[in-house]
């Protein structure tokens, strides 16, 4: 994440990669003021074994597009409605609408959790367990609903 | 894709998947029109061998995030700025901005090239062949920057 | 309505169809979480002998649109201005901008009051006893207006 | 309609009624240059045994809300891209943000088509012939977009 | 104004005109909910001796609009951030952006204060009184800066 | 206005204003590129005997706004879509949102004919000629609708 | 600055200044309450030495479009989100769009800090102290993330 | 600029620059296609001798950011409405919004000329000749508005 005032949004994909089964880092790196630190982050982020990175930031958010410049793992970026962003269209747009060659894969603003989420679909292309936990995951959200329609009915 | 009149956008995707050695198949799903089509072919992704879905429409495109909440594949959504958009702005809200539970990696309005990419980088976190394809393509990228860096010097 | 959290604005909507004199029934159906539920729900609602539908949800809003597809009753769409949603837009968007041949009977944002009336006027084309409580609502509000300028006056 | 210069986009809504077997009658009323015509045919529309209007208008289109606040019958309203309209955002917004008590069944920008479809759903409620035309029409979407995925496959 | 709820906006309108010396009328009229009401109002405005006419609304924001067709007045408008506006977006197309023919004065959002100082320019175009306190105003406005100035420069 | 290449929108107010009987005079004004002949225009103008300024101006347009700073005559805006305008918002934005003390009466985006028409409105508080001229007007709007109704109907 | 209430946002500028040690002198200059006196401080700014200015201003924010008509120093314009402003737009807008011949150097919303470094950034071309202390400024902001970084590493 | 295909708009800066005596260079520099060209280039800037940097660029546009935050250099921003933007939102967000601490001074959409002459001023700070020649260059401007102004007088 671009600044430690994200991680209150950022946590939630680390909790649900917990809840997935799926090991992870969380850092902070940003791409204004560390340029260095996110160059060396995002080049060196494959050969140290990482297989997808989510990246938040809010206002000109440019870390998930230059990290997914800087490497060829799959990158999510998570737009933050942070204190300087304008109703997060800034942080949605300039995280969004990448030239044609550098895809970041966009989720919802402030949507840490479905960054999570996604980074463990990615991961379960090759590994049946994740598969496992996402069809449980996915059970889950439905009990739940099912239990709302019942409580509404009284 | 939710039409046919979408091809002309979903065509790059399946451009670049060629170019980067992933094999594809290709068809007309529509969630307003076709719901039970949409559904069986949700359903049956997983079980048929399919890894990753790519979804383009415009409009209150529905598609992207149906298809993600009928599989526990990833989903790539593409909002496509159809005739019948509002300058793309409903086409990428109503795939961009799903629920907590059901993300839809969502690219850059128009970039069906993106999404293959993507595909491709999410195969590749098990795929060391479409690793060399996608640094070969980088540095492809790079290249034509050079020249035409050389280009206007002159 | 697509989320238990919808209900403190979709009340509104029961609470005029009461005063109007058309009995409903209200349930929770997320097309995204339980989107067998919704097929279900949608295929079955004509034969129940349901005669209209309002569906509520915010950001991403499939919902109505969804069940719009899957059935030829008319379907009023509440975009929620839920706490995912971009002010609104993106619940706006998703359920207005629907696609030719499957039309979704939009009203305000929040404006469940509206869709329960909406109802009633739907149902008040085949129904005169709903004709005549539609016109004593319409003139109750006229007369609060009147009470307003009233007391203005002083 | 509120202009004549509508009729190349509201004429969609009469050619699918005809379709879809509902008579209708098609004319200009202007809420701003014609207020008293709006008011005596908006008034009089329920006793001449009208049962659902369609009002489409652009830019400040003030038709469909002011239609419904002087009749109890349903009133759709239809946004239209006008040449003095900004990209049809002063369209449907005031169409659609009405207040509570005076609903409008809003449709997509332009979409005078799904305006038609609507009114035939509403007519359905209490006609069965419209009701099998209405299924036939949804059948023949399906159709359409089964014979694309065909004809991609090749 | 188009509610009393608008009162605590509109006041501002009506404190400014004191001020300036402009004797005013405050009324309560709904173009939605009393139709009748806002054509007798409006029509019968000018054979009462009135001049100008400020009318202030929110969300679908009619009244402006429809007394500017049923008067040869000059009506000013204030688009009001009520609480069923989409953070004034509504308010403010559906008052200004109207057709050829029916011009609104358009103020900024909420700002009745502006719209009693452009009445009290309308009406300064034939009385010489109302000429001199609008220079004496715009003098008051200038000290209040120059000592702001002062202030800060401490 | 400010720039000679708003002059095809801004004709349509001296075309409106000559078919109203109220004599004008039009001429190029910058804000940016002129300042000092802005200031001496606006500051001389009540003394000239002008009643009314009509100001059109896009982009940031301030030109509206420093007018009526300068002067106690009711100003009209026109916001223009110009070349460099951001779809017509920025224009609209930068005349109409002016601070409490100085407004601007802002018309529609390219609206000139409203400007035109709104100027001889103001007018005619004080000029009976006018009055009837708008009148005319007023009639000839309508009858314009009804034969296209008449037309329409076959 | 346009206003006294500006002064909230604005001292984050005069801080940075003092800062990067850059003299400075703040003041209260209104573009439409106290046109006069902008056109005396912004015509006079480089006889007494000023080289640069800073102008922030909200709504239809005209002080940094007309100051840097009146000067060829660089204006550098700070859009504030204040009071009267709709969620910033028109402050950024009417600052931002400036037509060719005038530019302002736009920084974000609310960003006077920006401003304030930019400020010195311009004064740094011909001044290798401000270089130095620009360098030492950007190590810090590197500093403080590295730390923020250690904290969450734990 | 960051693509070639920008030439056609970042060429007025070029141009403007020679016209007021301002020596500059002119090449392509991708951030995300060309990531260490765009370090390389930023780092050295200052060592080689630039005073000012001008970035344009479209979309999801990072280069000016990444800019700023590898160098102590004035960075001037230019949103470019290229073919892959959303009517120049998204440009202009990405490049305006920028975190405190690393500002770009951006210029409106399109507005390479504006940059040029920006870059100008801030060089004009140390620079007498520069002065003269901005001097010289508004003036220019005025000519031409008054010679539209005798034009339509006729």
């Amino acid at each position: 994440m671009g600044s430690k005032s994200d991680l209150n949004i950022m946590q939630d994909a680390a909790d649900v990669l917990k809840e997935l089964g799926v090991p992870y880092e969380i850092t902070v790196v940003s791409a204004h003021r560390t340029p260095d630190r996110m160059f060396t982050y995002a080049r060196e982020a494959a050969g140290r074994g990482l297989k997808v990175i989510i990246a938040g930031a809010g206002g000109a958010a440019h870390l998930p597009g230059m990290v997914a410049s800087l490497t060829h793992l799959p990158v999510i970026g998570v737009p933050v409605k942070s204190s300087n962003s304008i109703d997060g269209w800034d942080s949605i747009l300039s995280i969004l609408q990448m030239p044609n060659g550098i895809p970041v894969a966009t989720v919802a603003l402030n949507a840490a959790k479905n960054a999570g989420i996604l980074a463990a679909q990615i991961l379960s292309t090759a590994d049946d367990q994740i598969v496992q936990n996402l069809i449980a995951f996915k059970e889950n959200l439905k009990k739940k609903v099912e239990e709302s329609a019942l409580e509404i009915r009284g």
